[in-house]
């Protein structure tokens, strides 16, 4: 009997580590020469292999070309946000299967968030129901850290350090000037808070900024963040506020949605002429959805109603692409977590999702995986514990810096090429580029 | 005769390496024990020099603090954007040479980019015709690298370095969807486009993103623009556009002021209804002047355009504060130049800029430090040659990359604490903070 193959795919939105989990399921792979055949990889995800494309691994990366893949962010395999049909009847799932079995495959995972844990679970279910044997193992990716199950998520820890680092060095370039000033840093993060909450893990000493830190498991008020941020002024030259790009009021509409109208109604104000389409809610001058985030939002609340200086910044992609910033405990986890997957589908695991159980923290931080039900897992959201959030829920308390600490540590150096980082590219296969 | 002391001053915009070269000055004059007696900095610039606040840095500053001042980001003295009076009967300048003869100063250091080259020159013009003896010698520093007489500037190196990386990344994480896609990268730069060109750094092949880069050197055009994402989307999955903050059109007018009216008539379209005050160029819904960026106007005009998916990231102030991805040779640059200002100085110099000549490029890259006269460097702007930008306007010659990659060699490792930088800050010498 000939050796089954693996087939591997990556999903969702990119991290700094995705590709390190691809580097775990490929080396763990090639190390099972014994009970493994062929390695290989969709591109695009479930979309693109539907479309019949896939490479092999095996033969594209060496030694050489996994310790990079390692450390390049993104997805090296290309992504997708591809959800399958709810209705098992439909005729996607015998084609893929289908593909599958011509592939000889006997072992499938795939790398990503929420969605692509839904994938994972319709895919082992069908396959359950239609007595296939291939099994189906989720390797969990996410820098949003929102995943149950499981202690926190790959992706997540080089997104905070990379949060916390850049708070840390806007706080420094806010503070050079002594006119006074409110600087508004929109984080990612549309539902929990959790890479938000990261940014006070920039402060120095107690007291310093950010002075504010919002996050979207609290209702968001104008008139608390007003008499917040007047308070905050009075303390200290230069304010920093951090918010969760996903702020919402108490009625549940996304503060990035508020336009004119609702503005100067917190202000207590009329608007004195029509405003046009732009006065909408979430509208901008063209009628369409507005572009710009909560951060101009706040900034433009702040310099109508505090004769202060006043500009936002959106981290914006850095937090989920820089792998120059990664976390090397995140790193390593991430790899270890694609080995762990493949360890688990060759001891029979089927239908599950690779988590993380914490055994001691801070210098005995260290970590269990496990193999959990991924059908528990999928369409399920943890959120920042209320708890974590102080009164007036304009900050986070000890127990977060405890728990994410451990997650931010070391560094990783990726190889240079002319100044810049040299990272792993997919070589050209299709005519249509990278 | 009891020997002169000497001070120092930081001014403008913040950047990586600001703090180098004060770093320099005061190691630099540490090591002249016989020729310079004390070492003072001036807290927030001549502003805050003019208040009465200054601080000894010899007492403050042991040589681990001065390692960790080298590599950490913005104005450990705080920075001003205070401009002397061109009227030099004003009282602020018998004002300030008699608070500096009061501290027995016999040197005076202004790190900063144009405006602060133009204090050091109205000071040492002014001390020449008052028979003071005072010298004062500028060190130069912008991310900006528009200075003259100089072959580049102090802190040009690490924002070129963190746009090439991040751009990179960026290019990776554009890249992951197989459908197609426009990527808006805007960078600093309101003048001149030296940095957004150091985007071009990051392609890895030739044919590689960013497709399209946009100075400010040339005419920015709307339908210009549209032919060249129209074909390069005919070309690639995913089109990245690198621009400047300040492109602006043939009259001269700056992208980021488009207005809805101006975006519809480059669509050849007429407003359909009263567009409100959000129509005006260059106003928002509130009447007044938009807060985004060029980057939001272009991401608007494709989506208005073209049916592709597209989206807008603005770099950003870690352009000039991001330490953690500082150019080690920048570092080694700024620092020198700073220890090179005090070398002048002693040896008689006044109203000069420590300037940079390059004697051999690519491996054989080598700097001399010279003085030139400041008067002649202030108040003038130096562009990217016309000959270094290709014909449309979107695009940079290979004669930017020989320029700018000696520049960005070598990386520096701030040291870290909890998994983030640790950085030095100034002691909470005033009650209202840092």
């Amino acid at each position: 009997m000939s050796l089954k193959n693996i087939i591997v795919g990556q999903s969702g939105g990119p991290t700094a580590v995705i590709n390190a989990s691809l580097c775990g399921v490929v080396r763990e792979s090639l190390s099972r020469k014994g009970d493994i055949g062929k390695v290989y990889g969709m591109i695009h995800g479930v979309e693109g292999f539907l479309e019949g494309r896939y490479m092999d691994l095996g033969e594209e990366l060496g030694s050489k070309e996994l310790d990079l893949l390692r450390v390049t962010p993104a997805a090296y395999l290309g992504s997708c946000r591809y959800k399958l049909p709810e209705d098992m009847s439909s005729e996607v799932y015998p084609q893929l299967f289908a593909k599958l079995e011509e592939m000889d495959i006997g072992y499938f995972f795939y790398i990503g968030g929420n969605d692509s844990m839904d994938t994972v679970s319709k895919l082992s279910r069908y396959g359950k129901q239609n007595q296939s044997r291939i099994r189906f193992v989720g390797i969990p990716k996410t820098i949003d850290n929102d995943l149950v199950l499981t202690d926190h998520t790959p992706g997540f820890g080089s997104a905070a350090r990379y949060a916390a680092s850049a708070v840390r060095e806007i706080v420094l370039d806010s503070s050079v000037y002594q006119q006074k000033s409110v600087t508004i840093i929109e984080l990612m993060g549309r539902h929990t808070g959790w890479l938000t909450a990261a940014s006070v893990l920039a402060r120095k000493y107690k007291g310093d900024n950010p002075a504010l830190v919002y996050l979207p498991e609290h209702p968001f008020s104008m008139e608390g963040f007003a008499r917040d941020v007047e308070r905050e002024l009075g303390r200290r030259r230069s304010v920093v506020v951090c918010v969760s790009e996903g702020i919402a009021d108490k009625e549940g509409r996304f503060i990035c949605e508020y336009g004119q109208r609702d503005l100067l109604s917190c202000m207590g104000k009329e608007a004195l002429a029509d405003p046009g389409a732009g006065g909408e809610a979430g509208l901008d001058q063209f009628g369409h959805k507005m572009l710009a985030g909560c951060g101009k939002v706040l900034e433009r609340f702040i310099k109508e109603n505090f004769g202060v200086k006043v500009r936002s910044v959106e981290l914006n992609v850095g937090q989920r692409c820089c792998g120059m910033l990664a976390s090397l405990t995140d790193v390593q986890e991430a790899e270890k977590a694609g080995r762990a997957g493949v360890d688990f589908a060759l001891k029979g695991e089927n239908g599950v999702m690779v988590a993380f159980s914490r055994k001691g923290n801070g210098e005995f931080y260290e970590l269990e995986y496990s193999a959990v039900d991924v059908g528990k897992v999928c369409n399920r959201e943890k959120k920042v514990p209320k708890t974590w959030i102080l009164e007036g829920g304009n900050d986070v308390g000890e127990e977060y810096a405890e728990y994410a600490l451990p997650l931010i540590q070391g560094a990783v150096s990726p190889p240079m090429e002319d100044g810049i980082p040299r990272y792993l590219y997919r070589k050209q296969i299709f005519p249509d580029g990278v």
